[in-house]
């Protein structure tokens, strides 16, 4: 499986290159003090569309040959993943239809209907999500795209941490945040051959454990009820994630909601960066001292920066409306 | 003068070397696509202290004799300033005294702190800040340095310029914001310097348009209210910077604002960096069209990143440390 997978991420490099930006790298002395380690952070929140997710929703739907995209595409996603696909379908001339919750911010329903794709909202639950699927691919012949349980995403997600190894590398750890497990698959298989002996380390809330007790359990746990901020890593694990994580992932550190919410306003604050609440799960760890304090080298992939933020513009907005 | 502000521009690089960080520049298609022209940004809220005022206060600190700055330094700062001048002497192994009004952000004041220097607060007036400041003086012998009407504090401002246009130049237009007028006068330096021809504007609130008026009488306006969300611009202009200006500024662009906050929010949004309001002042002209439009090469100095993040942490840090 692992030479196959890596055909994969080379071939995902050559379709996504030129298209998905090369993000930065950046580091932050105060936080290296803090962690006793030497840390690299690859901005994926500077991708195209926000996030990581771009990577794999374009690799994944120009590795379909053409007439099958054609019907057009569909996922359901709790945003991110909605966004890349909307724009991925956008560069290749192709229709997409993304189902979210209702429940999701309104900055990342807007941003995929910005790209072009078609938004239909349905209640917050995983059957919920698919039915709705179901009966849009019924309609339209839409064919349907995983946010994460999918080897080309899987693929393209891999491409992130293939390029901070190469800027920033060699690793002793690497972070990722897990959701899904398209990152930290992809991540894990990126380390397996480009990093001698290093640990790779998935990040998860506590209020959404479910790779954590899942690889304690050896089998998928499906039926849980996530309680967190990091509104991208409600989802359950995939069964190719799963497997990828039971052989090339180390562990999994869990992390306080209050912790998420310190490390992403530490991101905010120090690195001047815009992160959301799942990125700053795989920061946490750093500044809580559950990971580092030996100077090891650790690479963090900061996911995404897709947040609503009319929390903190609409007073202001409102203010300075009145003012002109 | 042109020359021999030049050669202070030169020593100011060779002082900063491996001090100031080399900031990245940033690019946005989007914004590309609004502004109808190819935009550069210099990350000048990722330089050290989160602002560039850390180039001029190490630099002027780092110009004088030994036995001079021995006696430590002092200023009046509405906050960035204060922040660089606090680090500069820290790493210099000096005392540093920063008078900052009352008004300034609780995260200003903390910074400056933290960086060990002693904060003394006064009201916000001019007046109040020059008594206070000459109280200071009176009492321990430190040294004033100007926060922006100093010929070390412009050169070191200067830097910023002289890196963007070797790193992305060349340029038709330079834009940076104006409050005491460190920074465009710095700019301007440069960029007679390296550039042929390229304009170079001065963005300001319309309601601190105290650059704008003076350039328009001849005379520096000394005497006005600054009504502007735009904290770090409510400074009147320096002497030598408004010589500098007179001489090599080519106009002011005046900004709603409305448009202040639109533009702050859209760099949030877009570009997931955090830059401060008065950092949005030289970004606004390029989304409202009052700058470019013909497929221009301009570059931005976003001046610094500084911003109070209770209204957005606080309602969550209160939620999160409930769920625990």
């Amino acid at each position: 499986m692992k030479d196959s997978l890596w055909k994969e991420v080379a071939d995902a490099r050559k379709r996504l290159e030129g298209v998905a930006h090369v993000t930065p790298t950046f580091t932050c002395s105060s936080l290296d003090q803090i962690a006793k380690s030497s840390v690299w952070f690859k901005a994926e929140n500077l991708q195209r569309t926000g996030s990581f997710k771009f990577r794999g929703a374009y690799n994944a739907l120009s590795a379909m040959p053409e007439d099958e995209r054609e019907k057009g595409v569909i996922t359901h996603s709790s945003g991110n993943h909605g966004q890349a696909l909307a724009l991925a379908a956008k560069l290749l001339n192709e229709r997409a239809f993304v189902i979210m919750p209702e429940t999701s911010p309104a900055v990342k329903r807007e941003a995929v209907a910005a790209y072009g794709a078609m938004v239909i909202t349905c209640e917050p639950t995983q059957a919920a999500r698919k039915e709705k699927t179901r009966e849009i691919i019924e309609q339209t012949s839409a064919v349907f795209i995983d946010s994460h349980d999918d080897v080309h995403v899987i693929a393209g997600q891999a491409t992130a941490a293939v390029e901070l190894i190469e800027e920033s590398g060699p690793f002793d750890i690497l972070l990722a945040p897990v959701g899904g497990g398209g990152l930290i698959a992809g991540t894990a298989i990126a380390a397996s051959h480009l990093l001698d002996g290093a640990r790779v380390i998935g990040c998860e809330p506590a209020g959404a454990n479910d790779a954590y007790r899942s690889l304690a359990a050896g089998e998928r746990i499906l039926d849980f009820t996530p309680q967190t901020i990091a509104d991208g890593l409600r989802t359950t694990l995939g069964k190719l994630n799963f497997e990828i994580m039971q052989q090339m992932v180390d562990s999994i550190v869990l992390v306080s909601e209050e912790e998420i919410v310190r490390a992403m306003r530490f991101v905010w604050e120090r690195m001047k960066l815009i992160i959301e609440p799942s990125s700053a799960v795989a920061v946490a760890p750093l500044l809580s001292g559950a990971i580092g304090g030996n100077g090891e080298r650790i690479g963090v992939i900061l996911s995404g920066g897709n947040v609503d933020l009319d929390r903190f513009f609409a007073p202001i907005e409102k203010t300075s409306a009145g003012k002109d």
